[in-house]
C-alpha cells in the first residue's frame, strides 16, 4: 500500500458521505488479454480502485454500502495452482484488513447482494466501465445489455471532486514519476542524432521506465512527424534538419505518472525556420505558467495562449487579420486542434474514463463543438492541488491544410500561400506537468528537462555518448 | 505485408476448402484500453487475422464465403481527426487490395451480412473470441449471450492443420525473433550480479526488443524465485549465491516469436548442489532434442525425460522407488509440474487461444487429468516444420512440498526428509525453440545462447560491463 490505512479509511468515509445513500461498487481490473487468454497485458489496476481500496491484485470489487457504512471486499482466494504459477500473494483477507475494510466476500457471492439491493428499490453505484469484461460482468448482474449500463452520475462527480485535488503525498509520488520522465528525456536527447531510428530511442526510453519497476504512462510518442497528435515510432532512422518530437512519461509501481513533451533538432541545432515556430510555441508555454493560479479557469489560459499565438503567426505572416475575431473563429485550430493541457495523476489524462465533461467542466463551463476548442480536456477554474499539463503546440496538418484551403475554412484569416510552404515542417510541442499551488503555480519534477531554445542546444552541444 | 499477396491469397482458397461451407468470420483485434478507453495498450493484431489477412490495422473483419468462394475486408475508412490524432493510413479498400481481397464493406453492414447468412440456415464460423469487445459485438450479431457463443469446430481445425506447420518464410521470421532474443538473454546474463534489481534486468531486456521495434513475446520472467513458473520481476536486488532465472522472448512487428529460457549464477559460478540439479535439466534438455522427430509424439518426449529426471533425482536420493511406476504415478510433477513444451509461431503459445485440445491433441493422443501431465500442452506425433519450445526444468515449490507431504501424496517415490532441504533452492529451467526437420530438429537462432554449465560459466567469467 502507498498511503496510510487512515487515508484509504477517510477516502471511503468522504465517498460515502458525498454520495450520500445506495450500494457502490468500485470495479478493479482484471488481466487483459493480448492475443490469448492466458498471454495477458502488464496488469495495470483501475485507478479509482486503487485510490480507495489501496490493492494491486486482479479479479476484486470494492464495495461500499453509503447507508449502513459498511464495507466489503470483494475477491476469490487463490489456490495452489495459482501459488505454482505465480507465487503466493496475500489473501484477500489479509488485504483488505490492510486497507481497514472489514469484511470480504467470494465474487460469487456479489451478484446475489446486488440483487437484493435492486430488489429493495436501493440504487447502485458504478462507474463507467471501460473494461469489456466488466461490462459484461455488470451486464449481467445488472439485468441490462452492455450498452444500456447507466454508471452513477453522483458516484462520477464525488470521485473527481476528490481525486482533483492532489494531496502532498500524492505530489510526492508523482515527483518520482517526473525523475524518471527526466531520465527518459535527456535519453532521448542523448540518442538522437541522425541515423538512429525512432523505435530504437521508443524502445531504450520504454526500457529505462521499465527498469525502474515503471511502465510508460502511455505509448511513448517519438516522431519526426510531430505534426501526428499521437505518431508512434517507426522504423525510420532520424534525418539530418528534422525535428524530433518526443512525448512519454513515467508510472511509477503505484500508478501515479509523469507526461513531458520536447522537441528536438536532430542537427544539434535548430534553423532558423524551426527557431521562429519553436520560440512561439515556449513563449505560450511560459504565458501559461505565467497566468495558472487558483481560480483562473483553464479555458482562458488556453484562449490566451491562442491569442498570443495568433498573433506572433501574424508576424511570420502565416495568419492575418484581427486577432480577437481570428481565435474566436478558431482560426489558430489549424496549427493547434488540440487543448492546452489536461488533468494529470493517477491516469495520464486524470480520470478521463469516467467522461471528460465532468472532469474538465462544470455547470460554468461547458464544453464547445468548435474544432480544436472541442479538443480542450480541462477548462474549469483551476483549484490548489490541481495538476495539469502545460503543452502547447503548433502543427503543419498537411491534409488538414488542404482540407481548409479547399473549404475557404477561416481563409480571411489564414496565408494559406505561405503556410503551404510549411507542409514539410512537421510539428513543435512543449508539454509539462505543473501543480497548482496557494497563489500560482510550479513545475512537477525536482530536474527541469531543458526546453528553452538556448537550453536545449547547450544541452546538445555537450551531451555525452 | 510480410508476405507476399499470393500467399494470402492461397491460405485463405484452402481455408475455405477446409471448412467446405458457411459465412467464416475472421475477427482482427481492436485497441485495449489499459486504464481508460483512449489509453491502450500497444496494439496487438489478432494472430490467425493476420495468418489470412495480413493487415495490422484495428477494427478490421475478414469474412470469408467459404460456399462463393467471396472474400471482404470489413472495416470503417479513417476521417480527418484519424489523420490528426495517428496520422494517414491505408484506406480499407487498400488494404484488401493488397491482401488480394475483392471487397470491403463498412463495419455497419457486417451484422446484416450475418443475419442473412442465418436467416438462409447457413452456418455462420468463428473462432474462440478472447477479447471481450469482440464477444459483446458476437453476441449482439449472433443473436445470443456472450457466454452462450459456439466457436466453429472446423474452423478451429482448419486453422489449426495449417498454422501448425511452419513455411520457411515463417521460419526466418522467427529466427529474426530469436536472434533479438539472443541479445536479451545475453544482456541478461551480462547484467547478472549481486545487488542489481530484477525489474532493472528486465527493464533493460525489455527495452532492446522495443528498441528492434519489437515487443516481448510475452511479459518476461526474471527471477530469483525460478519456482514460481510465472514470476514476475521484483524490485529486489540480486543475491550472491542464488539464480537468476530468465524467460523471455521477442516478438517482432510482424508477430513471430521467440522464448528461451536460462538459469544463471548470480555469483558467476554453480554452487555444488546447484551444479547437480542444473546438470539433470540440461540433459533432459538435450535428450528432448535427441528423440524429436516427425512421427514421435511429444507426450512420449515429454515422458522419457520425466523418466531421465526420475532416475537422475533418485541418485540424488529426492526420489526413490521403480522408476517407470514413479512416472506412472506423477511423482516427478512435484519437481516439473508443467509439460516439456508448446507449439510456438505467431503466438507464443501458438494457438494456445483457439484450445489447447484442438491445438496439442488430437484422436490419437487425448489429454490427461494427472497433476503435471495436465499442463501438457503439446502432446501429439510431431511433424516437419511444427515449431515447439523444449523446456524442461526442476522447481522446488516449498508450498507443494508441504501439500504432498501433508497428504502423502506419491510418498513412496519420495524423499521428504531430502527435498525439505532444498526449500531455498528456487528452479532451474532451459528452453530452447525448436524446428522439426525431415529427420531430426534443430535449434532456431543463428546464434545459440550458452547453457551447458561450463558454457555458462565461461560467458560469465568473460562477459564485458
Amino acid at each position: 500500500m502507498l498511503f496510510s490505512q487512515s487515508t484509504y479509511i477517510e477516502r471511503r468515509r468522504r465517498l460515502r458521505e458525498l454520495v450520500g445513500n445506495g450500494l457502490i461498487l468500485l470495479f478493479g481490473n482484471n488481466e487483459a488479454p493480448m492475443n490469448y487468454p492466458a498471454n495477458a497485458y502488464r496488469f495495470r489496476q483501475d485507478s479509482t480502485f486503487l485510490y480507495y481500496f489501496a490493492q494491486h491484485r486482479d479479479g476484486l470489487v470494492g464495495v461500499i454500502d453509503a447507508d449502513s457504512g459498511e464495507e466489503t471486499l470483494v475477491g476469490d482466494e487463490i489456490d495452489i495452482d495459482d501459488i505454482i504459477w505465480y507465487g503466493s500473494v496475500q489473501s484477500v483477507k489479509d488485504m483488505a484488513q490492510e486497507a481497514g475494510v472489514s469484511r470480504t466476500l467470494p465474487m460469487s457471492s456479489l451478484e446475489e447482494k446486488v440483487d437484493s439491493a435492486l430488489k429493495n428499490g436501493r440504487k447502485v453505484h458504478f462507474l463507467p466501465p471501460y473494461r469489456h469484461d466488466n461490462r459484461i460482468y455488470l451486464s449481467k448482474i445488472m439485468g441490462v445489455s452492455p450498452d444500456s449500463l447507466q454508471p452513477s452520475l453522483p458516484l462520477i462527480q464525488a470521485v473527481v471532486e476528490m481525486r482533483s485535488v492532489k494531496s502532498a503525498e500524492e505530489i510526492s509520488e508523482i515527483e518520482r514519476a517526473c525523475s524518471i520522465g527526466y531520465k527518459m528525456h535527456t535519453t532521448a536527447m542523448n540518442l538522437c542524432r541522425p541515423g538512429v531510428t525512432e523505435q530504437y530511442i521508443s524502445g531504450v526510453i520504454g526500457g529505462i521506465a521499465a527498469s525502474y519497476g515503471c511502465i510508460t504512462s502511455f505509448q511513448s510518442i517519438v516522431t519526426m512527424h510531430g505534426e501526428v497528435m499521437h505518431g508512434y515510432p517507426s522504423p525510420l532512422p532520424l534525418e539530418e534538419g528534422r525535428l524530433l518530437l518526443c512525448d512519454c512519461g513515467a508510472e511509477t509501481n503505484e500508478n501515479y505518472c509523469s507526461d513531458h513533451t520536447r522537441t528536438s533538432p536532430i542537427s544539434g541545432v535548430y534553423s532558423q525556420r524551426q527557431k521562429e515556430i519553436y520560440t512561439i510555441v515556449s513563449d505560450c508555454h511560459d504565458l501559461a505558467l505565467q497566468e495558472s493560479r487558483p481560480g483562473k479557469m483553464y479555458r482562458d489560459v488556453h484562449l490566451d495562449v491562442c491569442r498570443l499565438m495568433t498573433e506572433r503567426l501574424k508576424d511570420l505572416g502565416l495568419m492575418r487579420g484581427d486577432t480577437e475575431e481570428a481565435v474566436r473563429a478558431g482560426a489558430h485550430a489549424l496549427f493547434l486542434p488540440h487543448g492546452l493541457g489536461h488533468m494529470m495523476g493517477m491516469d495520464v489524462h486524470d480520470m478521463e474514463g469516467l467522461g471528460q465533461v465532468h472532469v474538465g467542466y462544470d455547470e460554468e463551463v461547458r464544453p464547445s463543438s468548435q474544432f480544436g476548442l472541442n479538443a480542450l480536456r480541462m477548462a474549469r477554474r483551476l483549484q490548489e492541488g490541481f495538476v495539469v499539463t502545460d503543452e502547447p503546440g503548433i502543427y503543419f496538418i498537411p491534409a488538414l491544410i488542404d482540407q481548409w484551403r479547399a473549404n475557404g475554412t477561416n481563409a480571411e484569416y489564414l496565408n494559406f500561400d505561405v503556410i503551404e510552404t510549411y507542409k514539410d515542417f512537421g510539428g513543435v510541442r512543449i508539454e509539462d506537468d505543473i501543480l497548482i499551488t496557494k497563489d500560482g503555480c510550479r513545475f512537477l519534477g525536482k530536474e527541469r528537462i531543458p526546453y528553452h531554445i538556448d537550453e536545449v542546444e547547450e544541452y546538445m552541444r555537450n551531451r555525452k555518448g
